[in-house]
């Protein structure tokens, strides 16, 4: 419990400097960087799904690979290539599993994965990175950023702490055994709150009610991806998807609403513009 | 083979008026329909391959629900939707599988499975439909619609024959043991002969450099998506795909190359603008 306040204490001010003040390679390479890392985790567990053995390792290694060419594509090339160069990583994929691999049905399960990491991970992330990258009105990329990072971290912060103090019922006892209603209720109010902080202290544009829809909206896909994530550990039999930040478990665990509530952000303007 | 030419010689001239000289939302629906169709195929293998039981039924009419909303969502959306379009897709079959499904690996399973699904069958068909809806210089729509089904169509059959008068050496005897080196130069000629044959006869704009650089990546690709499909039936354990087409087996059988080659000519414009 201290290691995961002190982690939190010492990463958020970090990021959200860099979403607020930095530059957009800055806040591309962060990125990036966690694309790399969470495909990575997140292969490990669909490899340990699917029971792969031989093609372990250069598998990943590919997964990473096409995920992050995927994100750079999405993020800088003009939109009407986004399924093209979705359909150009899955070739690559589809045809080294084809002609490289050793057992065919682990080669299937493979490519199956890969594209479902690049989806789930690189596809989402680059909505953040699409947003960052000025497909927003000029002057809201950033102030949309901090929507997305306040309602999620708060939303997340809401439903922990929340559930501790006076969580009873279950939400889920099958995926994710901790999880009470009540935790849930407060991770919608800690969102509601992230996105009211956004309005007040970065000046997101939007009317009031519009902004408290997209608050419980996204409060809702964070915590039914936070739900999915705890779907894949189970079959997979793991507990945290790595244990890359002290006290939070892997990066997957601590970005599992990230991935499912930033994509929703990309259609915000559509509500004031 | 009596029954693989006749349903050839009745199938192919309807399909080729159809493009030619029908409406865009006729060339659409039949699209729609064999995405439909191949994606319903492609589950039983798929599912067939990592052991699905009881989420049968409802997970593959969840995989086609959503492969055609993918389908009409590239198709006729703005392109600057495309990625939100798949992931709305994926938080729907992820969701679903999340909170409906009885078992987690399977679920896991099923949910990647769904969205490759939706990439490899809907993504690549939505190719075709973005041509024919006119992302394209106008009155080249439907002469790129005929080189595609021409390279295609010529490279099966060259291949085929070659293959069956001339093949002596293997070309790939662990995914697909009758096909030979010779069969898959017979294919690429093929490719060459089929947009030779649009240039003339439908007028298909680019210099002849380009034109013969496609035919022969066209070929490429579609042969290397007829191994990619081998290889997931040989991890099925199935011989063809389907039966619904008398003689040619499945759709996707019939259909394996057309998915990997399509997409190709999105790009073809580029080359003369």
């Amino acid at each position: 419990m201290l290691k995961r306040i002190i982690s939190g204490v010492v990463l958020a001010p970090l990021v959200l400097s860099l979403f607020w003040w930095g530059p957009d390679w800055g806040i591309e390479s962060l990125l990036a960087v966690v694309v790399a890392l969470a495909v990575w985790e997140f292969t490990d567990i669909t490899q340990r799904i699917s029971g792969s053995s031989q093609q372990r390792a250069w598998s990943r290694g590919l997964a990473v690979a096409v995920s992050l060419g995927a994100f750079w594509g999405w993020v800088r090339c003009p939109v009407e290539h986004h399924l093209l160069i979705f359909l150009t990583g899955f070739f690559v994929v589809a045809f080294a599993h084809t002609f490289l691999g050793k057992d065919h049905r682990e080669s299937a399960h493979e490519v199956g994965w890969s594209m479902f990491a690049a989806l789930y991970i690189a596809g989402t992330l680059a909505c953040v990175g699409m947003i960052v990258h000025g497909s927003q009105p000029k002057g809201t990329e950033r102030a949309l950023c901090m929507a997305i990072l306040w309602t999620v971290w708060l939303g997340d912060t809401g439903a922990y702490f929340v559930g501790k103090a006076i969580g009873k019922h279950k939400l889920a006892p099958r995926l994710s055994p901790k999880k009470t209603i009540e935790g849930s209720i407060g991770g919608l109010l800690g969102a509601v709150l992230g996105i009211v902080f956004a309005r007040t202290a970065f000046d997101l544009p939007g009317t009031w009610t519009w902004m408290l829809v997209f608050a419980l909206a996204s409060g809702v896909l964070e915590q039914a991806g936070d739900l999915f994530e705890s779907m894949l550990k189970r079959a997979a039999n793991v507990k945290d998807s790595g244990k890359l930040i002290p006290g939070h478990g892997g990066i997957l665990d601590r970005l599992d609403g990230i991935f499912f509530a930033a994509p929703l952000f990309v259609v915000y303007p559509l509500t004031y513009l």
